[in-house]
């Protein structure tokens, strides 16, 4: 894209309404603005980054068999009727009346219409397990919107649900699903740590949290730096296999991990002092059984090998996508703008026309552009160099690609990678390999 | 996609509550199901086309220029009162109070916030023209929701809208966009005439509303069959040219077409007998000029090139994305089920093992499905052919794979053209090269 005819305003100044780095860094990167409180307008750039976000979770999901569909964003409030939940639900829930005066509301989960259209669907246990997801807006009428799409009202979630015939296959499935978790946060370029939760009236272990450590976050966290050294994406677990799964389980669950809420002193002190990591931390996704919660309140059961009907086992799995954009720039910043993973940047990298109008350095930008306009940002505006350098720092891309006279003379390029700094003076070809390769 | 392991429901009967072919074929081939009246949710074979009818407008969208952006579902109905639209729009607009009592609104088209995300961020003529889109559910509290996606309450719709300094320069803007559609729709496989509309009080002849034949259209529509013969994807126009634009629109406008609204009788007398064609119409996009309706009404204004203030032309175009998904089906299926053109359909062929358990069969089928889990839907169901026959016919796969114990012993399989009912019988390589190439 053209930056001179792109919709991809930046801003110089701080905005005076924004209290966090990475709501900060959204505004003057160009990648929201607010339309209402806690309602939030995706600007070129910043769609590109929720698509590769949204892109990698649906991955991950399918890579270990969940199914995606899509639920529409009204719900019936006799859908929550049935599992008795339109009541408990407290002001956060969004009701609407609709010119015939029936109760819908903007769901902000899907447990309940998911189980509904699972028992239209599903009758015998011969077509489990199934697990089902969608990546759909969702409404929470937060009290006092803050911090961005960190915590606003209209949210992007991808929400998984699965449906077991016992309780030992819903736990594999749990286990499947923290392992496309683990994977899934570190595609996206951050370690999100899980760490159990509590469970309440349902008991048990099967509960975790997803945190990334920001200041900014809501939850104090301590764990165990294990977590953060592993490649889950090298971890080679047999998902077929339940013994697998549960090795797998225990090497995760293993190291001390606690939000603050569930901290244990003694298990703390347990760790070697230069393994301990403490911190804020923000909640990227979780994942949750909860038995035949929903399935028995709704009355959704299925014809089991003995011809008795069986209330199905079911977990649910949220990843906070629009929330992630922001999660990852507090992960992910310094104090001259975003650093953006390479899976998530919105471009691989940006052109820097030094001196526009120079025919050499144009014939350059133009040549490496028109390698791959969705890659690259050009930036072709009549600016000073000192613009566009803080400018590209600012919006994070991953590389820069500096074009002035002087290298163009010799068919040069400068190539800066902006995590490090580094910055190497090569051919325009080897900027191109080096950049389209990752 | 494993059809035993799907989520995939496909029914024998028609369901009692859809009125139109469409509706019923999307109910009994597992692509939707109706969550409230007028709202469904997507299943996956059903969000496939959704996907792909989206991905061919996001790409002839951005062939033209336009910038995808994603503004949020609800609004608040502040910006409508800046408009003056508030008070007129009807009781098709799903109004909203939040938990402070504010107004909010469910939108049901986003003039206003583009309008206003466009005057926050262009301050200077230099910067025009600017076309923005998104692809967004919408929502319009119909009085009686029916025929399934073709007129629900929240559906899927891309909306575009321009901003030029000029008449001059919007009138070319409204050409490459209906170029755009053109090609769109050509490459969803179906034929929308493009039809002159009323401009109400705005006047001129910028506004063409779409139209694909279908017998339970709500409009009776009258065109020169020139209209549908012509191969768009191959027409060279220089879209930087105005010139070669109004050429361009001269040769789409000049072949008669109208729906009753706009109907002249003597026009149509004009049309050769053999090119009438005449019959029910479906709208399924429409592109509208409309000035400076917005931009001064909400007093955006940007800055002309002797300075002085100016308000940008405005037009919108409009594509049902969600309502696409059925009107295809409306003009593509036959008494067996759906057709679906290539680009479309949720898979490029079905694999039909007529012999689960016989080792030859098995293998065959699992070496087709390796290639391409994404490209083919594996019925693997133990299941009589005459009910795999019926529901490969029924979803409408373009090609079907049938793979039988006789043929197999000789390496070969039967490949059935859905939309021609041809069969041959051809060795698996051949096959799978007919079928990936398109």
């Amino acid at each position: 894209m053209r930056l001179s005819r792109s919709f991809l305003p930046t801003l110089k100044e701080n905005p005076a309404e924004a209290q966090i780095v990475s709501h900060r860094l959204m505004l003057r990167a160009g990648l929201i603005r607010q339309t209402a409180s806690g309602i939030y307008a995706w600007l070129p750039a910043g769609l590109k980054v929720l698509r590769n976000i949204s892109q990698i979770v649906r991955e991950e999901q399918d890579r270990v068999g969940a199914q995606e569909v899509l639920m529409p964003t009204l719900q019936s409030a006799d859908l929550w009727k049935r599992s008795g939940r339109y009541d408990a639900y407290g002001p956060e829930m969004l009701r609407i009346q609709d010119r015939h005066k029936r109760e819908l509301l903007y769901g902000p989960t899907n447990e309940e219409m998911i189980t509904d259209l699972f028992g239209q669907t599903v009758k015998s246990y011969k077509d489990l397990p199934q697990v089902l997801y969608h990546i759909q807006w969702k409404f929470r009428d937060e009290m006092r919107p803050r911090f961005g799409v960190m915590r606003g009202r209209e949210f992007l979630m991808k929400d998984a649900y699965s449906f077991d015939l016992d309780y030992e296959s819903a736990v594999a499935t749990y286990r499947r699903m923290l392992l496309a978790y683990l994977r899934t946060f570190q595609r996206l370029g951050v370690r999100a740590v899980p760490m159990r939760a509590d469970t309440g009236p349902i008991g048990g272990e099967l509960s975790h949290e997803f945190l990334i450590l920001a200041p900014t976050g809501e939850s104090g966290v301590f764990y165990d730096a294990a977590l953060e050294e592993q490649d889950w994406l090298d971890e080679p677990v047999d998902t077929n296999s339940p013994i697998a799964l549960e090795a797998f389980f225990n090497r995760v669950t293993t190291p001390y991990a606690a939000t603050d809420e569930m901290h244990d002193e003694a298990g703390w002190q347990a760790v070697p002092a230069e393994r301990q990591r403490e911190g804020r931390g923000v909640e990227v996704g979780h994942i949750f059984y909860f038995g035949d919660k929903y399935t028995r309140s709704m009355d959704v059961s299925v014809s089991g090998p003995d011809g008795n009907q069986l209330y199905p086992e079911m977990g649910s799995y949220g990843i906070g996508v629009s929330r992630l954009a922001g999660a990852i720039i507090e992960a992910c910043h310094d104090d001259n703008g975003i650093i953006w993973p390479d899976a998530v940047a919105p471009f691989r990298a940006v052109i820097l026309n030094l001196k526009n109008g120079d025919e050499l350095c144009d014939a350059i930008c133009e040549r490496i552009y028109s390698t791959n306009e969705e890659a690259f940002l050009y930036d072709d505006r009549a600016e000073r160099a000192g613009v566009k350098f803080a400018d590209a720092d600012l919006m994070g891309h991953p590389w820069q690609i500096v074009v002035g006279p002087r290298g163009a003379k010799e068919g040069k390029v400068e190539l800066k990678r902006r995590a490090t700094g580094e910055r190497h003076e090569v051919s325009v070809d080897d900027a191109l390999a080096l950049v389209l390769a990752g």
